[in-house]
């Protein structure tokens, strides 16, 4: 079985690919950079490309029986500085891939959309995958229109594609400073000594799920995901800003680290709080996160200790 | 008053001119085509230009206070054909212009969606706003796409701007041959002695509304609308293209004309049945269709009749 794992050498990505080599795939990762190809796994084959150049997708989805499309080049943040060009990045490029994808004989696709964003302000919590999708940021908006796609492409073409909303991955190699990636952003800074901004007394409340927890939710919607549905990946479970600064004070504080927190207004593109219901995957496959917040806190900041907060 | 229709020299536009012209309002026109402020009724100005110009719009919009946008590019069906055009030519320029329109002191701002498409399969008829929406075809995933835009920009920017939904319009100077307007096909092919295809026994059931109605329902929306809410437009009647073609033969036959039908096989791009509840822009407003069917269709016969067919 060869799966192909567009935009694999990033952080979720490379999880991935990790996950999909230990279930003994073949494992083809397109990227855009050059550079990308000397994170990955032995054994991995890596092949640097632009996804809206349908000759070269075409050619390099070539004997791939399955397709995962993680690549995204905006977080919410930018997508608010320049929304055009989140469009013009991102949709043309994914739907060409849908277009080229139905016409080869896949056993399965992924679209990786975004369970923190596609719902946008919660009528109620968790928040089930039927819940209406209000997006509040134009990447939210562009996820949502590609699964829309994703569901179009199922439906007339065939595609036997479906979708999966993580809600916020943390862990291991995570960028830090990039709008996204709270957890990241907090250890980088305590790590070199600066402020942790922290909007509002509590901040947010987010479902943070350990990347692992992500990565085999995703080889599970691989495996037994039905075509044209969607999937909230998360752990059920909201934690305010605050509530995992003192999550990783903890282990900061063993390290001999006090982290300096300076609180700052709310931002209005913030939806209060953002929990995801993840029954659907766990009936589909009996999916569920392994890894304790406790737990999974401790090695990311291992290895952001290691790293010295410049993954 | 002065109101700026972008788009306003086709056939919704052109309508929705005289409506406003008739409200007191002085009128702008902005069109693609150098040919189109001939069909513009004296008074109206009118602006040949590209909306993803920016500085173009930015001059155009100087002093306008309402603005109504229904330029489009794309039907569904030439959606298909290519999906990627469809999202390249509609999506950058609409969410330019609302960015755009969020820096000038509008009181009001429509979008012109799509209650045909945006909605999907129907779960229940007829469908209110609260319905979900799962488009099944690429342009009703743009047209959504550019609805969740306005509400980012409503609620982020203050953007006075909702959104109406309506559903098939018919009536003078709709074009027939391009792929959406049943009635003005119907038409067009009895007056020219084509055959009218049918898909399936009874064709599909849709909402057909007189395109004056849809004017007034626009006016009322600028009038009275609330930003960021979506109203459907239709006659909340479905008719079948059975029906309707036994409505326009009762006129066609006493011009002495046999319409000729021929059944072809069911189109899978087609949603079976879509009509429109829309007690919201009633309770709103008071709106509701003025123009019985039977009325609307005779209307319209007699001005394809004086043009031959060929508007």
């Amino acid at each position: 079985m060869r799966c192909c794992v567009i935009g694999g050498a990033g952080f979720l990505g490379s999880h991935l690919v990790s996950a999909l080599r230990s279930t003994g795939r073949d494992v083809l990762v397109i990227g855009r950079s050059d550079r990308d190809a000397v994170a990955l796994p032995p054994g991995v084959a890596y092949l640097q490309g632009d996804i809206q150049n349908r000759v070269f997708i075409g050619g390099a989805l070539q004997g791939v029986d399955e397709l995962v499309d993680l690549a995204y080049s905006s977080v919410p943040k930018t997508s608010f500085e320049n929304p055009v060009q989140d469009i013009v990045d991102n949709l043309p490029g994914s739907v060409a891939l849908f277009d080229v994808a139905s016409g080869l004989n896949l056993r399965k696709m992924v679209f990786v959309s975004s369970g923190g964003t596609v719902y946008g302000e919660a009528l109620q919590l968790p928040v089930a995958e039927t819940h209406p999708t209000n997006p509040i940021s134009p990447y939210g908006i562009t996820k949502l229109a590609l699964e829309k796609y994703a569901q179009v492409y199922h439906r007339m073409r065939q595609l036997p594609v479906l979708c999966v909303r993580p809600s916020n991955p943390y862990g291991e190699r995570q960028k830090p400073y990039v709008g996204q990636g709270f957890i990241a952003t907090a250890m980088a800074s305590m790590l070199s000594g600066q402020e942790i901004r922290v909007f509002g007394q509590q901040g947010t409340v987010r479902d943070y799920i350990y990347v692992e927890d992500v990565a085999q939710a995703l080889v599970c919607a691989l495996d037994q995901g039905l075509p044209g549905e969607s999937y909230n990946i998360g752990s059920s479970i909201g934690r305010s800003n605050l509530e995992v600064l003192n999550e990783i004070s903890r282990v900061a504080l063993a390290s001999g680290i006090q982290p300096k927190i300076m609180h700052v207004e709310p931002r209005s593109f913030d939806v209060a709080a953002n929990i995801l219901d993840v029954e659907k995957l766990r009936l589909l496959c009996g999916w569920q996160p392994k890894t304790g917040f406790a737990e999974g806190i401790a090695r990311t900041w291992a290895w952001y200790g290691r790293n010295r907060g410049r993954p």
